[in-house]
């Protein structure tokens, strides 16, 4: 058991914590310390609720919405987190918010690989997976994130990543899902070669596909594989799908985001296996 | 027919036409005037295409992307536009993208009220429409209307705006698409009456309801009404509400991002339509 250490006041804007946790901000820093920010109450209370290793907590009482800021405080802190207790000025500066909520941590990276994930094909049940492949906006992947906790898809694997899933972006428009959902960031051919090797199938979403997404069969073992915002998913990906489906565009746009069309797979995914789990 | 002007060069900061152009970035001074600014080749074809009014054209040649540009700018040149040819360095300033492609557009705002709308009811076929109640986001109602366009709904009504329809982030997430998707902004109110007097039955979604989306009969005439990032639908339209819906949510997270919900309600009208009509 740890314990608690005693809290550290930090009022000038030119302390090293403060800088440090500004250059978090940075991929390079973030690469290079393995660590990132977590900005947010809800976001906070998931990573220590799915027991994420939170190093230290920056909190601004003043600015708490809630009343239940500091029994979480005292969670982390129980944990062995160094916490900085900040003017109201400090904090402002270290948030990344417009209407920070008073609550900001660095927490410890998780180093998963595919082979981490194996678990899943060892629970009976057919598994839903998402390929990412090169997304540039952490809005789009923190969104996927947020569909993938929806459905409860088995795993995210980033593959050939643009935007470390670290980025502050993806984290807060996540809402905190990154926590939850296993991810995994992979190369696009070690993540084709696992996929194989689990009898995984590949489904894409491309507009030249005969069939509809709603027409196809998507209760199995299958990886929902989604590309760049700009180009979709790339010649090796398109391949190498088994399953290929249209989404209907029938006005002037040729594509939905990137986001959208993930949400309409999984939902369409769950629906599916809904139905037949109601047959057994 | 109206007759080309003669293109005004634009190499001054200080240029007054510049300053005008930058002003409508802030919605009082679109609403004192009635006009908005559309960027990027792809949009302003879109509205050309649909018959909007546009006033000015800037166009700057070294930032063009492709070939087709000049073709474009003659159209609307041809129909009595003012064009403008800026330096680079004033095009930069003016424009509103990290990567500007060398053409914006300042065009005439469409003002349309409800009963515009009533030629939907005379085509035979039951309407689906979308009633957005006092969205915030820009990019929530961009996609909204780009989901929208995809599925071919009638008609977007916001209701009790917060967003203005002609924010430039609107256009800009919308891909254009509202040009081509009939939009109006309404009070609640008199939007519940016009829906009632068509008969058409409102459809919410909400955590509490018993039938996911995917389980309700939504092939006849039906609004799909959803409401803020925050608090989502206003009492008043839950209230009113015929079907009321939950969209499953398995994870940690309590909600989708509103723009993902109203995807996924539209898609569900399209696929329940489709198969309907199939069946005749």
């Amino acid at each position: 058991m740890n314990q608690n250490r005693t809290p550290i006041l930090l009022s000038s804007l030119q302390n090293p914590n403060v800088k440090d946790i500004i250059h978090l901000r940075e991929r390079h820093e973030r690469d290079r310390t393995g660590t990132f920010i977590i900005e947010g109450y809800r976001e906070i209370l998931r990573a220590t609720d799915a027991n994420w290793k939170i190093n230290a907590i920056f909190v601004c009482p003043e600015l708490f919405l809630g009343t239940n800021e500091p029994a979480l405080i005292q969670r982390i802190n129980a944990r062995g987190a160094q916490q900085y207790t900040c003017t109201q000025k400090v904090f402002e500066k270290i948030s990344y918010r417009d209407r920070p909520d008073g609550v900001i941590a660095i927490a410890t990276q998780k180093k998963m690989g595919l082979s981490d994930l194996d678990y899943i094909f060892k629970t009976g049940k057919p598994p839903l997976l998402v390929v990412a492949e090169a997304i540039e906006k952490p809005g789009n992947l923190g969104t996927i994130l947020r569909s993938s906790d929806a459905v409860g898809v088995d795993a995210l694997i980033v593959c050939d990543r643009c935007t470390d899933i670290y980025n502050p972006n993806v984290v807060r428009a996540s809402v905190g899902t990154l926590f939850t959902v296993p991810t995994v960031e992979a190369k696009g051919e070690e993540t084709l070669e696992w996929l194989k090797k689990h009898g995984v199938y590949i489904l894409a979403a491309t507009p030249q596909a005969d069939k509809e997404f709603t027409e196809v069969d998507v209760s199995g073992p299958v990886a929902i594989a989604v590309g760049t915002e700009q180009l979709g998913l790339s010649k090796r990906w398109m391949e190498q799908a088994h399953l290929q489906v249209s989404i209907p565009m029938n006005g002037v746009a040729d594509s939905l985001n990137v986001a959208m069309a993930t949400t309409l797979l999984l939902y369409e995914a769950h629906r599916q296996r809904k139905k037949t789990n109601k047959k057994i």
